[in-house]
């Protein structure tokens, strides 16, 4: 937030800073603020974004924030055919509905006890809720349903707390793997996606999501 | 289907029959198609959405159809503060995952083993996606994901099978309680929103939403 026009240096949680996307949304608001990385295998902090009681317990370590930004989350990309109806839990197409959907979600929520008023929360969609790949129907789903989610809660938090998402296309820096699954896809990098988030954590809009293609 | 000019009687599965939406929906095909209707408790065939093998089995009794349309599905309205991170199953925020989205999502998948060459598949959302509302949260995010999932299951569904969705506003026959929540919208009457199914079903588009609002 701003005093007077000086720029104050925030706490921001950060999960999923080793990534592709994490690393650069690290070094663009590493700049200006306290970073505190976070990841299950990586970082200051150890959380599991599909795991609620972990997410809950590193929260509670970390003392208050003024922003948490979620670069994290997995979903399967898989032909149509190969997904079945299934309970949670018994299909790949319903592994981004534990991790990069209720894994956010739950970060969000959780994130809502230890946020400073005015704080901002941010989490990460994709391209492919606009534009559907072959494979990406578990993705498309998951995407919309945070979009969604964005937009509800945005006018429901507490003391001014914001929540913002952002949708980047296909990143230059993916793995060869996921560039496969995008053909003809224009790759923005990872450094251009950083700046939507520094909108969304500096900024002052609540309920958007910033697209990134 | 068109033979020549002449409509032909389809069988079309309606999950939901029996409901303020459901009711509407038989009216509207039943006056030019066979409606087979299901629902958990009542129709003539019984299935429970959030239970997978249910579903796998009703469909299964059914034979060949030519149309899957679904007007079921529950999501849990409630102040986003009620809210906690949770696994699956745990909080009310879930419910909808678990009814309304993965419910729906199930049901067309394993329609796809029983629907004839071109036939259809309709599902419900709803205005939350667009418009959000206080205790909505979930709501929201299951419509958004239902959004996604049509999209992008349209360009992968074999022998031209067809998916789209049907997003209506309030109904003017919809509960009070319901209807409290939806504060200065202006309400549809469910026979408009029917429209919108028969589009889907007698049409040739699919990856639609049909936004009745
Ligand atoms: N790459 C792209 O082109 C692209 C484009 C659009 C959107 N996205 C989205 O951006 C997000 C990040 O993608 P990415 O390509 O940067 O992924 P990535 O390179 O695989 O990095 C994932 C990061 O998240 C952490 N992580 C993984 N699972 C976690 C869990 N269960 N709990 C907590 N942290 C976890 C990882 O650290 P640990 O291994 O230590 O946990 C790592 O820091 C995803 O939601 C993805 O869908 C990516
Ligand atoms: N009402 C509105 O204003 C409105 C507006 C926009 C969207 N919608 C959406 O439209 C859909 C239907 O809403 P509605 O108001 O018509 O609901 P409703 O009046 O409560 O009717 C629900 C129908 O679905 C069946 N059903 C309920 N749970 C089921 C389950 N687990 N498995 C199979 N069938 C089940 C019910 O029959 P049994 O009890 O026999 O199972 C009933 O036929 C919902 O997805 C809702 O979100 C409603």
């Amino acid at each position: 937030m701003m005093k007077g026009n000086q720029a104050v240096r925030w706490r921001v949680l950060l999960v999923g800073a080793t990534g592709t996307l994490g690393r650069a949304i690290a070094a663009e608001l590493g700049a200006r603020h306290e970073i505190i990385r976070a990841g299950r295998t990586s970082g200051d902090l150890r959380l599991d974004l599909s795991d609620a009681a972990s997410i809950r317990d590193a929260l509670a370590q970390v003392g208050e924030f003024d922003a948490v930004v979620s670069a994290a989350g997995h979903v399967e990309f898989a032909p149509l055919e190969d997904f079945q109806a299934a309970a949670i839990g018994e299909s790949r197409h319903t592994l981004g509905l534990t991790s990069k959907l209720l894994g956010q979600v739950n970060l969000a929520l959780a994130a809502r006890d230890h946020l400073r008023d005015g704080g901002s929360i941010t989490l990460t969609t994709g391209i492919t809720l606009e534009q559907p790949i072959v494979g990406g129907s578990s993705a498309s789903m998951v995407n919309g349903a945070l979009e969604g989610f964005v937009r509800a809660a945005a006018i429901e938090l507490p003391r001014g707390l914001r929540i913002n998402a952002v949708s980047p296309n296909l990143l230059v820096e993916a793995s060869p793997a996921i560039q496969a699954l995008f053909p003809g896809f224009e790759p923005v990098p990872a450094a251009r996606a950083a700046l939507a988030f520094r909108r969304s954590v500096e900024g002052r809009q609540t309920g958007q999501v910033y697209r990134v293609f």
